[in-house]
């Protein structure tokens, strides 16, 4: 059994129970973005919330395991091609020079960690027309002499 | 004149003269995240906004009419190699999926706007070493049947 | 059962009634580019739609279930290799800047969204050979300054 | 002289000038798209319609000699990054396999032509948000026995 | 059934058989580029050419209606390995430049169709060794002014 | 002074001259597409021919060296953006192995020289539109045991 | 049956009855380097010389008939990662421009052939480490006009 | 001054004098493959070399420290375009894993070295054409256990 | 059994019994990342090593043969996405250039053998949180004038 | 003034004086890779720093404030080429899962840092051939649940 049977396992439970991942969330106590991101095969959980997804979900016991295991982080297309994600991908073009020079001018010269590092996603309720908020926040790691 | 030469002005006023992006974002009342992209020439100035630029920091008058204009916007490497931007493609790898289930649970198929589309980067203050936080803000585009 | 499966089972249902994407749109009321961009996966149908293109091909109901889910829109070859779609990257490359710069003049700094976008497809009589016509209408979004 | 001087020379007496791309097309009486395509090097023009943009904007006389050499068209980006024009290639992906679906349905094994082909693109009013409109026409070619 | 099944069972019939590629245009009336080509999946047969091939090598009813299907042409390499197609890469590659100066000097601005367009390859014997002749003819395509 | 640089040279004599590849071809004594390659830099011209091109076209002395120069064969675009020059890359795709088929039932293991080889371009008149004539014929190369 | 099949056949019987390729070579009478190479799929046997691998091996009678049939030749890195074969991709880099100087000045302008062409591999001793020497022989192309 | 203005110069002066590879080899003492590859800026010369090579061309006295100095190997075309050079690409991509199997059954696992290596390349008289002649040695690296 | 199907079988059995990769290199006396590598499929085991894996986990007896084999090392992705490894890819990036300097100045022309290697990882106690520690040898290879 | 004009005038000053990138670091105090990758461009100095180097090697003092502006690092080859450098590319590839599994089992799961990291250079004696030493230390960064 690998991290991807578990993710289609996981998809179908949720098609067939209708359950969401603000469910699968609030059962784990663990943030949206974090747990989704496990079941999708790109994050580790620890035994006790993989348990409980598990359970929540009605899962075989070994998927446990296999949620717990160590990714190996894989992600096939370059660039991306679905335009949900791809849209993410220009910001990082567009924006990604703006965002070193503003980090470094606040902090010195470094980057924010990806690993250390934590994300929400939000429904802002908007006049024109709702908007999508994301959070990030990751440390801000120096670089040293030495 | 082109986008990338007044980029370069930009760059040798301020480090002549010391002055930061966050000056450049209050005089002309603007994000430091749009201004500074404005500034590295991947956004458009309004006039009156480019004027406030080139009177800062003491720029020739055709700046303005370069930060004025539209740009094409183009960014050299298809992954990029500079940590601090990596950092970021990494984060879409990763959690690229997961940012799609999660937008689409909340608000049904469609995408974040990259267009109508705002950013803040903040530095915030946390025990174990301040952390780099970023705010995103984008319209939710639903797809619609025809 | 995957949207692949699906539109595996569509083709051969099309192949054996002889029924076509044309017979298909009149029975959804939706337009032929919309269904027949659905039916090969690459959109999302409403359940009633969904309902209505697997009674109209017999398909089995689960299949109206995976027609109505979101779909991560994939495509493998960076640059298309068969003519008919080739053409159509091409005209992208040899017109694109010609686009954006009447796009521009015309709304000013901006784009055409391909999210809140139509597009249909038409045989004009010609006297020379008769011709593909397209038709495709995005919003016009605007750059903000923020 | 290479048609990238006679583009760049073209860009700054426009910019001076503030003579827009719709006044060429109609100092010419050639199409915007036609007309505009040409002065980026993408295409060439006719003597007479050189002749044309040349007197119009004040350019030098070989720069009419240039603008009617034939163009070897090249385009730098395989994925564009620009995001007026990615959309385009966002949509040849996307819609790319429907639209050869129904081009061979209405017409039979063949492709829609990208040199015998013309296109124009228009301001739509909207109350919701004006749009782009884009019509395409290209000669259908059938695929023939041999 | 796909185009890919049906190349490999002509494949097989060939070999039982012995039957030649030149005896499979002479049963079908086509000229063996086409033929062949169509047999690899890269071009569809009318009706009758296509019974004519299946009856010929013995193949399955539903093999005919494979065969007149319209395919979508993909090449998987984008730089050919094998030796003998990568020498006609090569020569587009040397050659491509000279091919479209002289095009335009015999034509004008314009192409050589790939679409209305035929092959001949002949054995043509040579006293320092047999030559390999191909004949190719496309319709030449003006581009034209709108 | 270099291929490129002589190329330009030649390209400045034909515009200002208005001779053609066709009458460089006459004046050597050699094919039109030879001579063409050899002056866009793709091949050597043996000592004589080079001096008949330089005194046809009115070039500096050093020319002819350069032009009999051995050279490095450089193509930039792995996949070509012209749509002249595209055309052939996807006959390359398109019959690349049906040509390979044929060549080897014709002939055995082997392949058609790009070395010992050569290529002639023609108008043919044709009712329905004239049509480009393109014959290759390259030596065909056995592959042996050993 | 297919080559590769057989390549996996011959692997399998090379374990289980430790025959080596130099047993290989010698029961055909072909050199090491050209029967080990067909046998890996990447040329054709001789009909005789394939029937002798088969009864040495014993494979099944199909597989002489594989081992004789011409191969496309395929090879799926661009660039190789094994590094006994990356030193020779390696070499190709660092020597390939030297190579073709002293070529040239040995012969004019032309090629080695990788068609008609052998190879060597021996053990060579020497005191300080044994070496591997390599002998290929091809004959010269020459590029003529015409 | 650069490797790649020491080689301009080394080319500019053999154009001028006449003078070969192979005398440039035999004013040194080294072999030709090496000093070639020495003056095409892919290896160092030892200082009493580099000063040999500059007093037999007549070069400036700094030319002979840069050719002392240690290279960065680069290479820009990741698939050679060069007919010359890309044939050897070829036989790394066809006879690659069968030197591999060669090399590993005679010596255990291991490679053949590219840095303690030597190549020769010669012409061999051939009634049916001559051949160049390559030989290689490399010494044979094991992967030890540790 | 393919070195990919002892891994999977390795991995299983580390998962059922807890045995790590630690106690697998107690078992066979070799390091740990030398047989962790050989596990994973990219280094050979001596017959000897390869039994007392075999045995320590109680795998059939062919995978000791299997693991004696010499591999093909494949990587899959030219740029690394793990992040674990994406790092040292950027270390490759960020410090090549110095390490090639550091070597250089320290030995003369020439580099650091990657097959005469051997690499140690080792938890080092840190009071600002534990580091990483790699050491990797490998002896210095001199290119030689020849 | 660049960091790439900085280099240049730094190689410029250690040709002419023949001070090693040893006595840099001696000069600062900082460690030899340290020091060597700030003067390549790909790391900032401090201001005290920064002046000694320029001190040391007698450059013009705005040297010293861009050797400590903060870097872009780039690195322009996908795949590196020297084979100084490609040997590290080739254990990132070879060792890069083993290095991965390893850091896992001692650590959790979680990445050695590339940014609070250290690396030292030396060479160490050896009876069959010196080597290279690399010492690398980074921070172990844990993936967390949040």
């Amino acid at each position: 059994m690998t991290k991807q049977d578990v993710t289609t396992m996981i998809r179908a439970a949720k098609r067939e129970s209708g359950k969401t991942w603000a469910e699968i969330s609030a059962a784990t106590g663990l943030s949206e973005v974090f747990v989704t991101s496990a079941c999708l095969g790109m994050n580790s959980l620890l035994p006790d919330a993989a348990a409980k997804v598990v359970e929540f979900l009605g899962l075989p016991a070994e998927a446990a395991t296999v949620l717990a295991e160590f990714p190996t982080k894989q992600f096939d297309k370059t660039v991306p091609t679905d335009p949900c994600i791809y849209r993410w991908y220009e910001i990082t073009g567009v924006f990604g020079e703006a965002f070193k020079e503003l980090v470094q001018e606040k902090f010195g010269d470094g980057i924010m960690s990806a690993i250390d590092f934590d994300m929400e996603i939000e429904r802002v309720a908007h006049e024109k027309g709702d908007r999508v908020q994301v959070v990030m926040r990751g440390k801000f790691l120096p670089y040293k002499s030495w």
